[in-house]
């Protein structure tokens, strides 16, 4: 399944858990893995805290102190450090499904990680 | 498959490389991949050297000097290092399964990465 | 499959979106995942910019500034830092297969990422 999702910020991580589990629950499978791939360069997708909102402004501020913004790039754009970020977050991740559910730890959410919006972005959801 | 993982440093790298390999011979499946998924959000698990011990230990430190423990952050638990740790490492690893065995290099073995311990941990493993 | 990659530098991103690619086709497979693994504990694989060759160069020089050669390293061989950024980049990345093709962002390369060469190296890609 193919997804939009709508970032309002230069960075932000957006908790698209429920997506997963909707997608999950669609399919109709009780056993397998949902794979969840984000289509682009300077985005990725990561599974943190879901609980205090500030861990995930914490991680943003931590990658952006180890790259920052300007830091003698050869790109034009100006994006280098969201494409750095993007593949160290991953293109993509796994969870376990059991029983027709993602198999997460309480404090797991899986997070839409934007590094050079707001834009208009796309998350693809397979179940295997 | 769910084990229990007892780590006893505060962050701490353990070979649970055996541990996958009895669990993809226990399922009895050949040809495949086996997932190892962790279900926290300051522990990881990634896949590096498993001859020098001093490997794993630069790991921990160079991770520690680009995100040091107290760094500006937000999250009042003080373990912001922690999460973004977990995320760079990741929360799951995938080995492709050949002739019924994890298809590893020489040099490869799979560690849970513990950043806020000691704790008793969970690891899940599935092979598919 | 098992495939050589040859790099040619001590740091090198290689394009390896063809090789799988033709994994991909001659698996016939039409609907199901990809799975690249790269059995090294010196070089990764990521999923990054294919357009503008100066973004790959971007990734290798941030990764060189937060994570210096020279850092302080008990690793006696002196490539403990290679070793943290195959773990950042990781071991390995999954892509969905939609009508017998990769389901990739229109910018999206896969990349083999050399740290400590120039060696003969090999990457193993799965369909599944």
């Amino acid at each position: 399944m193919d997804y939009l999702v709508k970032t309002t910020k230069n960075e932000q991580f957006i908790d698209i858990t429920s997506l997963v589990d909707e997608t999950v629950a669609k399919s109709g499978i009780k056993d397998g893995m949902a794979v969840v791939f984000v289509p682009h360069t300077t985005a990725g997708v990561t599974i943190n805290e879901n609980a205090d909102p500030d861990v995930v402004t914490d991680i943003l501020s931590g990658l952006n102190k180890a790259f920052p913004e300007k830091n003698g790039y050869l790109h034009m754009e100006g994006n280098s450090h969201a494409h750095i970020k993007a593949s160290l977050m991953g293109s993509s991740c796994n969870i376990i499904i059991e029983h027709g559910k993602l198999k997460l730890g309480t404090w797991q959410g899986i997070y839409f990680c934007e590094f050079d919006g707001p834009r208009n972005r796309k998350v693809y959801i397979k179940v295997i």
